[in-house]
């Protein structure tokens, strides 16, 4: 077989769809945020980064900065090893148990990446809870999906956020062990799920609760422990699952739970064992950032301010965008060479980055720019970003009903 | 049913057969290595590290502690999203360029880990490619294996490091995709495979090869390319896949090969596609890391000269240890209990860390302590260890033959 061949064939099938992926090359700059240079070939150009899931800018956070960089002087660069051999860092205990009492847990256990924490931990429960059924949201992240589907359990799907449905699948399983794996805020139309239903659902029929908060840990509840905690809903969930790569700054994820969990998940979970141990200066920025963000409102605050701010822009203007309760702003485009189109405007003619999102992010149909306003966008950024879409609009003829 | 009950008699279990793993807790101080700082409860003691996978002590190395840190200082912590949305950094695009050279190839793609590497990369091949298999190496590591498990292709297991038995395999197969999958070093027995027999057996099939050589780069080859840079053979290799968190000091892991082969991995891998990218930070200081090792002999020379040093004073002692061609000295206990006691006894009468290697990082019954020199390691040190073990072989009275 030529390989080569049958990559190229593929890859020009993608091309051909619309959905072949072209990375937008940038370069952060600290304290500039959320200005980044934007490389394209030999041109550099500064941009506006409207799509970053730093969402709170934390990754700029002096705090954070300054917490990285003296560990790494501290420590070196890596880890030197897996956390069973030679790499189980100081560092790593302390942010462990810093997140723990983030969502008021006895125990968390930390990840190379939030995708690495669902797929391990839930192709670990899966394939060792004997009989265990997950029952998953249908628009569960793709690193849960890839995790139960490792398990190689019996998986149920769930029509989406409908707590109603899942009730009736957990009673149609009957006396197995049960798993309910979803999502707090989901990303890429940042709805936010029934979590009481839910919960009070899992519960009625004795399942375990699996939440992925990393959409929004940092960003809601009173000390940034997610929906889970804004809602007064942590204590009633088995596992909550986050991210250290989002609204914290920096690169990781994690769980948390009861001690035997997450002792299991530790001991039986492949990805975590043999894997190395993120850097100890991941683990003392993550740490600071959490630490920040558990006793600070006002980027929090100001993220609100400016999702409200944009949204009531963006109705005025009559640019549709999906109506939700959470910090991401859909705007719809339905297209995936379309959304190609109008993103590649918006940066090489207004200085603006908003990454297009195809398939298989998205569904096909459902081709959008997701916008991600955060504390540091100004009302200056914010009415540019209205001035082109509201130019773009006019110019495109894109219907402005809601996809 | 109850969960914490069913963890915590698993738990039980591996405590009873002696394969519960307690993790050392240790702080890197950059500029001691391999000193470190180990806690254990209130107290903090120094003791020499012997088990680090920081091979060549790179993540203390000045060049490799300025890039990060002017990085942090630079970029701040984290990428602040996938490498498609917003996360692309000119550091990450610098580092693939270094690697592809590195190696030899057209292109690299760089992922969150070498765990991710090897399970996103063949778990896509084996998927992707309609009615391949993958011919495994019977000791592969476990991220190739949950990657081939995941991609649900067939898998032909062939005899460790036996190219004959790999050809009888690869003609059973027959006229269908074949793909290759070993390594060039392999961690726990310290072996190095005969790669040009098996590049040789799998070219006369018309098989991809695809070599891991995470425990050869930046120490074997003029480069540090690895093995296959040694033995001049990387041009015949389709796929080479390595890490930035041993030798190299730092995190992440990567794949090298043509441009057609790394663009479909990054446009189809799951693991690729939906995961944080890492800090530009960490991209800049492995780039320093492996550009270092391009030009400089004198860590690879200094580590040769440890290894020899030991492995002449074990041999002189009669301490049993795996004879092979590598840096890495697997002594063998053959007991899990015995090989924690060891490990315990090292570290709290003699301030050496070595962990105790027991299943199921290594087959039940071939139980070790696995020993990697490095060119920190002083005269004084190697003395020091040679007379711990020396000692402790006299009072455990255990068996001097190799197990």
């Amino acid at each position: 077989m030529d390989f080569d061949t049958h990559f190229t064939t593929a890859l020009d099938a993608l091309k051909t769809e619309g959905n072949y992926r072209v990375f937008a090359e940038v370069e952060r700059q600290c304290g500039n945020f959320p200005k980044v240079k934007r490389y394209n070939g030999d041109d550099v150009q500064e941009v506006t980064v409207w799509c970053s899931n730093d969402y709170l800018g934390m990754g700029h956070h002096p705090n954070v900065v300054n917490s990285m960089v003296e560990a790494v002087q501290a420590c070196g660069t890596g880890a030197g090893g897996t956390r069973n051999i030679s790499g189980n860092n100081h560092l790593h205990r302390l942010l462990e148990e810093e997140l723990a009492d983030l969502h008021g847990k006895d125990a968390a256990l930390l990840f190379t990446s939030g995708y690495v924490s669902n797929w391990a931990a839930l192709s670990t429960l899966g394939a060792k809870i004997p009989n265990a059924v997950i029952l998953s949201d249908e628009k569960n992240h793709a690193s849960m999906i890839e995790g139960i589907r490792h398990s190689r359990a019996d998986k149920v799907l769930w029509k989406h956020n409908d707590w109603r449905d899942l009730d009736r699948k957990l009673k149609a399983v009957g006396d197995r062990p049960k798993i309910v794996a979803f999502e707090s805020v989901y990303s890429m139309d940042g709805d936010i799920c029934p979590m009481r239903e839910i919960v009070e659902v899992a519960e009625a029929h004795g399942a375990m609760t699996y939440l992925d908060e990393v959409h929004a840990v940092g960003m809601y509840g009173p000390r940034g422990g997610g929906i889970s905690e804004e809602r007064g809903l942590a204590d009633r969930i088995t596992l909550i699952e986050g991210t250290l790569g989002k609204a914290y700054g920096v690169v990781g994820g994690y769980i948390t739970g009861s001690t035997a969990l997450c002792d299991f998940i530790r001991s039986f979970a492949s990805g975590f064992i043999f894997t190395t141990a993120l850097p100890p200066a991941v683990a003392a920025a993550a740490t600071a950032s959490i630490r920040h963000l558990k006793n600070s409102e006002a980027e929090r605050r100001a993220q609100r301010d400016r999702v409200a701010r944009l949204r009531a822009r963006l109705d005025a203007q009559g640019i549709p965008h999906i109506a939700n309760e959470s910090h991401i702003i859909p705007v719809m485009i339905g297209d995936p060479v379309k959304c190609r189109m109008l993103s590649d405007i918006l940066m090489d003619d207004w200085g603006i980055y908003v990454q297009p999102i195809n398939y298989p992010t998205v569904p096909k149909g459902t081709e959008r720019l997701r916008i991600t306003p955060g504390p540091l966008h100004s009302d200056t950024d914010i009415d540019h970003l209205v001035t082109a879409l509201t130019s773009l609009w006019k110019q495109c003829a894109i219907a402005h009903a809601v996809a």
